[in-house]
Order: C-alpha cells, then sequence, then structure tokens
C-alpha cells in the first residue's frame, strides 16, 4: 500500500533550477503532493506550509532544519537532501525526534568517482603531457623513451582516503589489472582486504604511486596531509589527481614540482578556489585544472533527483530509506 | 601432466626488446625450452633452429610464417603471435597443416579500451574545453551555461564498429549510466541486444550521439567512412574519439569544425600518421592530438607476454589455445 506524501522543497532558487527543472518536478509530483517551494522556514507562509509538510527535499543552498523548524512541521517524518553532504543543513537533534535524514550523498560521489577512474587512466597513459609533448616537437618521437613509466597494466595507484567516493574508485579499478594501494588512518586491515586493496602509510603511498588520487573530507586533521615533505617524496613522473579539497595539498610545493616538469597535476579544486589569475599552474603543461567540475553537473543532477524520487518512494511504501544516515555520522561526515 | 615445449621467438629486435626484456623471458624460459631467437626463417642458422621447434612466438616486425617454414619446421605445432593482428605474419595455408595460430589481440584491445572508455568520460565531463576556457579567462565562470552538454549521466554514446576493441568498449560502458548506440554493418539486431546496446544507421548515431567513438577496422570499404556529410551532422558540442585508424574519418572536414570551435576531437590516430608540423589540430584547445599511444605502451607489453606465456602453458598442458585463430578469421581479420 502507498501513502501519498506531503513534500515542500527548501533550498536556493538556482538549486531547485538545476536539480529540479519542470519535468523531474512532475515525476515527483506523480509519486507525491508537493506543498510547497521554500527558501526559508520562518514566515508566517513558509510555517503555513510547513504544518502540513510530511518531507523536507533539501538542497544547496537550504535555510536550516533544526527543532525550530520540527515545531512548525510536527508532522515531518524526513529530510531527503538532493545533494552530497548534509551536515550543513540538519541539526543533529532532529533525529533524535523520530525524523529520518537521507542523503543523495551516494549518487553524487558517482561522477567524482567516474572522473577520477578516469583521469588515472589518462594519468596512466600520460596522455595530457605526451599531446603537449607532441603539440611542441610536432614531430615522430619514441614514446616509451621520452616517458618511460608509460601504460597502466601493473601501475600502483595510491587512494588517500577510504572515503565514500574513495571506495568507489577502488571499486570501479578492481576490473582493471592495477595494484590499489590506500591510506586512510581509520581502514582497518580486514576494511582493506574486505576492498581488495593493501592499507600503506601516506609517505609508502607518495613514494610507490604512480598516480595518486586524494578522496579525504576536508577537516581540520586533514589540512596540508599532504605536506611539502610528501610532496617531495613523489618520483619523478608521478601524477597527483585531486578532485577532493585544494587545502588537503602544500599547493605551493606541488607548484614547484609542476612547473620543473616532475610531477603531473590534475586539479578539479584548487587553493584558492579560483586560482590567481597570475598561477603558473594556469600555463604549464604538466597542470590540468579544472573548475571544480568532477561533481555533479548539468544532467548528473538528474540522478540526484532520481536518488530523491526513489527515497520518496521507499517511504511512501512503508519501505525503509536507502541513504539514512544516523545522528553519530551526520555530525561527522564531512 | 606437462610437456616442455621448443619455442622459438621470431620478430624484430626491437619488438624482442619491448615484450620479451630478460625478465620476462626468464618467466617464459620457466614454462618452456627457448630454442632460438630468430629475425629471419631462411639461413642455415634459422633452419637449424626450426628444426626442434615445436612453437614459433612471433610479434611485430616478424617474418613471414608460409609453407617453407613448415618445411624446415616439421614438428611445429602451433604460432603464438605477441601482438594484435596476425595477418600479415602467418599464412592462412599453414593452418590447413595442423598448425595451430593463436594471438594476443584480446589482451592488446585491453589498453585502447580502457583508453577509449577514460575519453568517453572525460568528453562527458567536457573536461578539456573547460580546462581550456578556464585557461583563457582565469576567472569563475558559470560552467553550466557556457558547456551546456555538460555531464555524463544519460549521455548517448555512439560506437561505430562492434570489433574486438568496441566489444570491450561496450562491455566496460555497462557499469556506467550511459546509452550506447552502435552501428555495424555486420552485427544483427540479436547480437546488438546480447550485447545490451541499439543498432542504428551511422548517420543516426552521428547526429544524435554526445560522443562518438570509432572503432572500425581498416579495410578498403571503412576509408571515409565518415565522410564531410556524416562530420556535418554531428551537433556542436559532440565529441569524436578516434583510435583506430586515420583513413576512416575526413580529417579535413572535422579540422573545420574542431577550429570552428563545434566539435572536440580525441585523436590518437591521424592522417598521415604524423601530422604535418603547420596542421591547426596542434594548435586547436578541441583537439587533443597524441601519437598512436591507445594501444600497449611500455608496461602494457608486459600484459602480451603474459598472454603469450599462458597460451604456452595450455599448450605445454594438452589444453586447447584460449585465443585460437580459424584460418577464415585469419583471412578477413584487419
Amino acid at each position: 500500500m502507498t501513502e501519498r506524501l506531503n513534500v515542500a522543497f527548501a533550498m536556493s532558487a538556482v538549486s531547485l533550477e538545476r536539480v529540479f527543472p519542470p519535468a523531474r518536478m512532475s515525476e515527483i509530483g506523480q509519486v507525491a503532493e508537493i506543498c510547497g517551494i521554500l527558501t526559508e522556514f520562518a514566515s508566517a507562509q513558509a510555517r503555513a506550509v510547513l504544518a502540513k509538510t510530511d518531507v523536507i527535499v533539501t538542497g544547496w543552498g537550504a535555510p536550516f532544519v533544526d527543532l525550530r523548524v520540527l515545531d512548525a512541521a510536527p508532522g515531518l517524518r524526513a529530510v531527503l537532501h538532493s545533494a552530497g553532504s548534509v551536515k550543513a543543513y540538519v541539526d543533529p537533534e532532529v533525529l533524535e525526534h523520530g525524523v529520518q535524514v537521507s542523503s543523495a550523498a551516494a549518487a553524487n560521489a558517482v561522477p567524482v568517482a567516474e572522473y577520477a577512474v578516469a583521469m588515472i587512466v589518462l594519468a596512466g597513459k600520460r596522455a595530457l603531457p605526451i599531446a603537449a609533448h607532441y603539440r611542441a616537437v610536432r614531430e615522430a618521437f619514441d614514446v616509451e623513451a621520452v616517458f618511460p613509466r608509460i601504460g597502466n597494466y601493473g601501475n600502483r595507484i595510491g587512494i588517500v582516503g577510504a572515503s565514500k567516493i574513495g571506495r568507489l574508485v577502488i571499486g570501479m579499478l578492481r576490473t582493471y589489472e592495477l595494484e590499489v594501494v590506500v591510506y586512510d588512518p581509520f581502514l582497518t586491515d580486514a576494511d582493506a582486504a574486505a576492498l581488495g586493496v593493501r592499507s600503506v602509510s601516506l609517505d609508502e603511498l607518495l613514494a610507490t604511486s604512480d598516480v595518486v588520487s586524494v578522496h579525504a573530507p576536508s577537516l581540520s586533521s586533514t589540512i596540508g596531509l599532504i605536506d611539502r615533505r610528501g610532496i617531495g617524496l613523489m618520483r619523478p613522473g608521478t601524477a597527483l589527481l585531486n578532485t577532493a579539497r585544494g587545502e588537503i595539498i602544500d599547493q605551493a610545493a606541488l607548484t614547484e614540482r609542476v612547473i620543473a616538469g616532475e610531477i603531473t597535476a590534475i586539479l578539479d579544486v584548487t587553493t584558492p578556489e579560483v586560482l590567481d589569475a597570475d598561477d603558473p599552474l594556469f600555463a604549464s603543461d604538466h597542470a590540468l585544472i579544472t573548475p571544480h567540475i568532477a561533481g555533479s553537473m548539468g544532467r548528473e543532477l538528474g540522478r540526484l533527483a532520481r536518488s530523491v524520487r526513489d527515497e520518496l518512494m521507499r517511504l511512501s511504501a512503508g519501505e525503509p530509506l536507502a541513504h539514512a544516515i544516523d545522528g553519530r555520522t551526520l555530525a561527522i561526515t564531512a
């Protein structure tokens, strides 16, 4: 038996337009009653909507869901977040009052992992430095002589952080004939074995990997995690891929080695978030700088909307949510 | 029961050094007797080796194995080719005399398919044009406004040619949430259904795909297969990936659309094989030109050596070869 739930949307107007354009909103309308579109929870109008709301769908730029919201929405059963980290949008105390919280973090992890795996393969092939070299010399050259570490077969890939995305990357790499090592201080040897990888120290990872891919959360403990000394451990020809957070890496130290042509940097995130116009990384053939595109973009936002719709359908059918978050996880997840 | 077979290697000195350096040669030596290293089959010295040879391992630059070689090697049971296409190296008549032929084409297809899948994902993300745009403007910009077709979820990927590599690409794409269509005049609807794809005309493929990836063999019938008219059918923002043969595409027509910024070209093969130094594709931000690196390079050559060793072990154990080629296939395979 399926129940028709009252759903209020709460997020920035831009997020609503990106993630729930009319076609997708109408798909939601097929499985639930859309009772309001909110950008805040305080006005009389918002409180009138909340009074009849069973489910709040939050998203980027959503107003904070706390106990006052719960007071206004006594029938609230669930907050379904249509983006990755829900931490900034929901007070953990809300969960203690029986409200379920779920996020689209799993759906949002997919494009990042796909992007990382693609870049790992191309880094192993040295595709970008080879294209730059070819463009510079414009004649035939002995690729294996100029790029002696070319090729993916048996390459060692170092994953920094066994996060949701890091684990997805590890899973996707399983079908490739690569050796995957992981650094994560919270990963037990048993967990690593279950993932089919070997847990190593950060130093060993940096010193021995052919491609290093960063998937650590941005916490005070991870700022500068890959510091100048760590950057120095990487062998010439190593590629460093960062789709997580810029501040995890000592970018000044990295830049020096990139400019020297020793390291290839594939950075989807930087410090600052938008590089200064005169940053030497922009001009280097050994750097590929993108403006934070690895996550859900364009049509990939449809996967977030689908994740929310699927959770709504489960809730309506009395089934457990697939991506429920407990209070403890909510408090610590980045 | 395992037999110890006499194996002669026949290929160019460069190929031998690349595919069978000492460490890999010694792995072969563990499963068979290496009775000679040949670069030709005509000298008295070569014939003395052939007289005791059970298996010839061929490779790039190998001398041609024909009936005269069989006369000199009456005990010859198999030719194991350590590269992709064996057509240029073995006379089909040899098979009629009970000699088995096997190739490492399956192993050689792996890096090409991995490369194509990685490029398909990055093309869907518009990663290279976005990086070029970011490098040009050097400030924050609305990525989805400038690149409205960004994102892989639900993207349509057009595979031209259900070849060994094409099928491997299709298999690898199965775990992605993409729509795959295929053009191959020899593919039946039942075959397409078994591959989980839809068979379409080349025109429909070009006009509707977000990324087109070419995996057709180089035959007289495929030269200019994607002609000026076909190039014209592709929508702005489409990416064209060629890891097969340059002459399949009308490169002049493609270049015009690339220079106009309408099409992204990712070309691992071109016409001529090495572009003229003043070719405008070198300078375009909408083209990534690599010098035929998608196939086995560097450490990926180890996969070819392993494939040969595995076939040798099967032969020694009296098991059927995993990659045997019949005479008909030998005659038509590119």
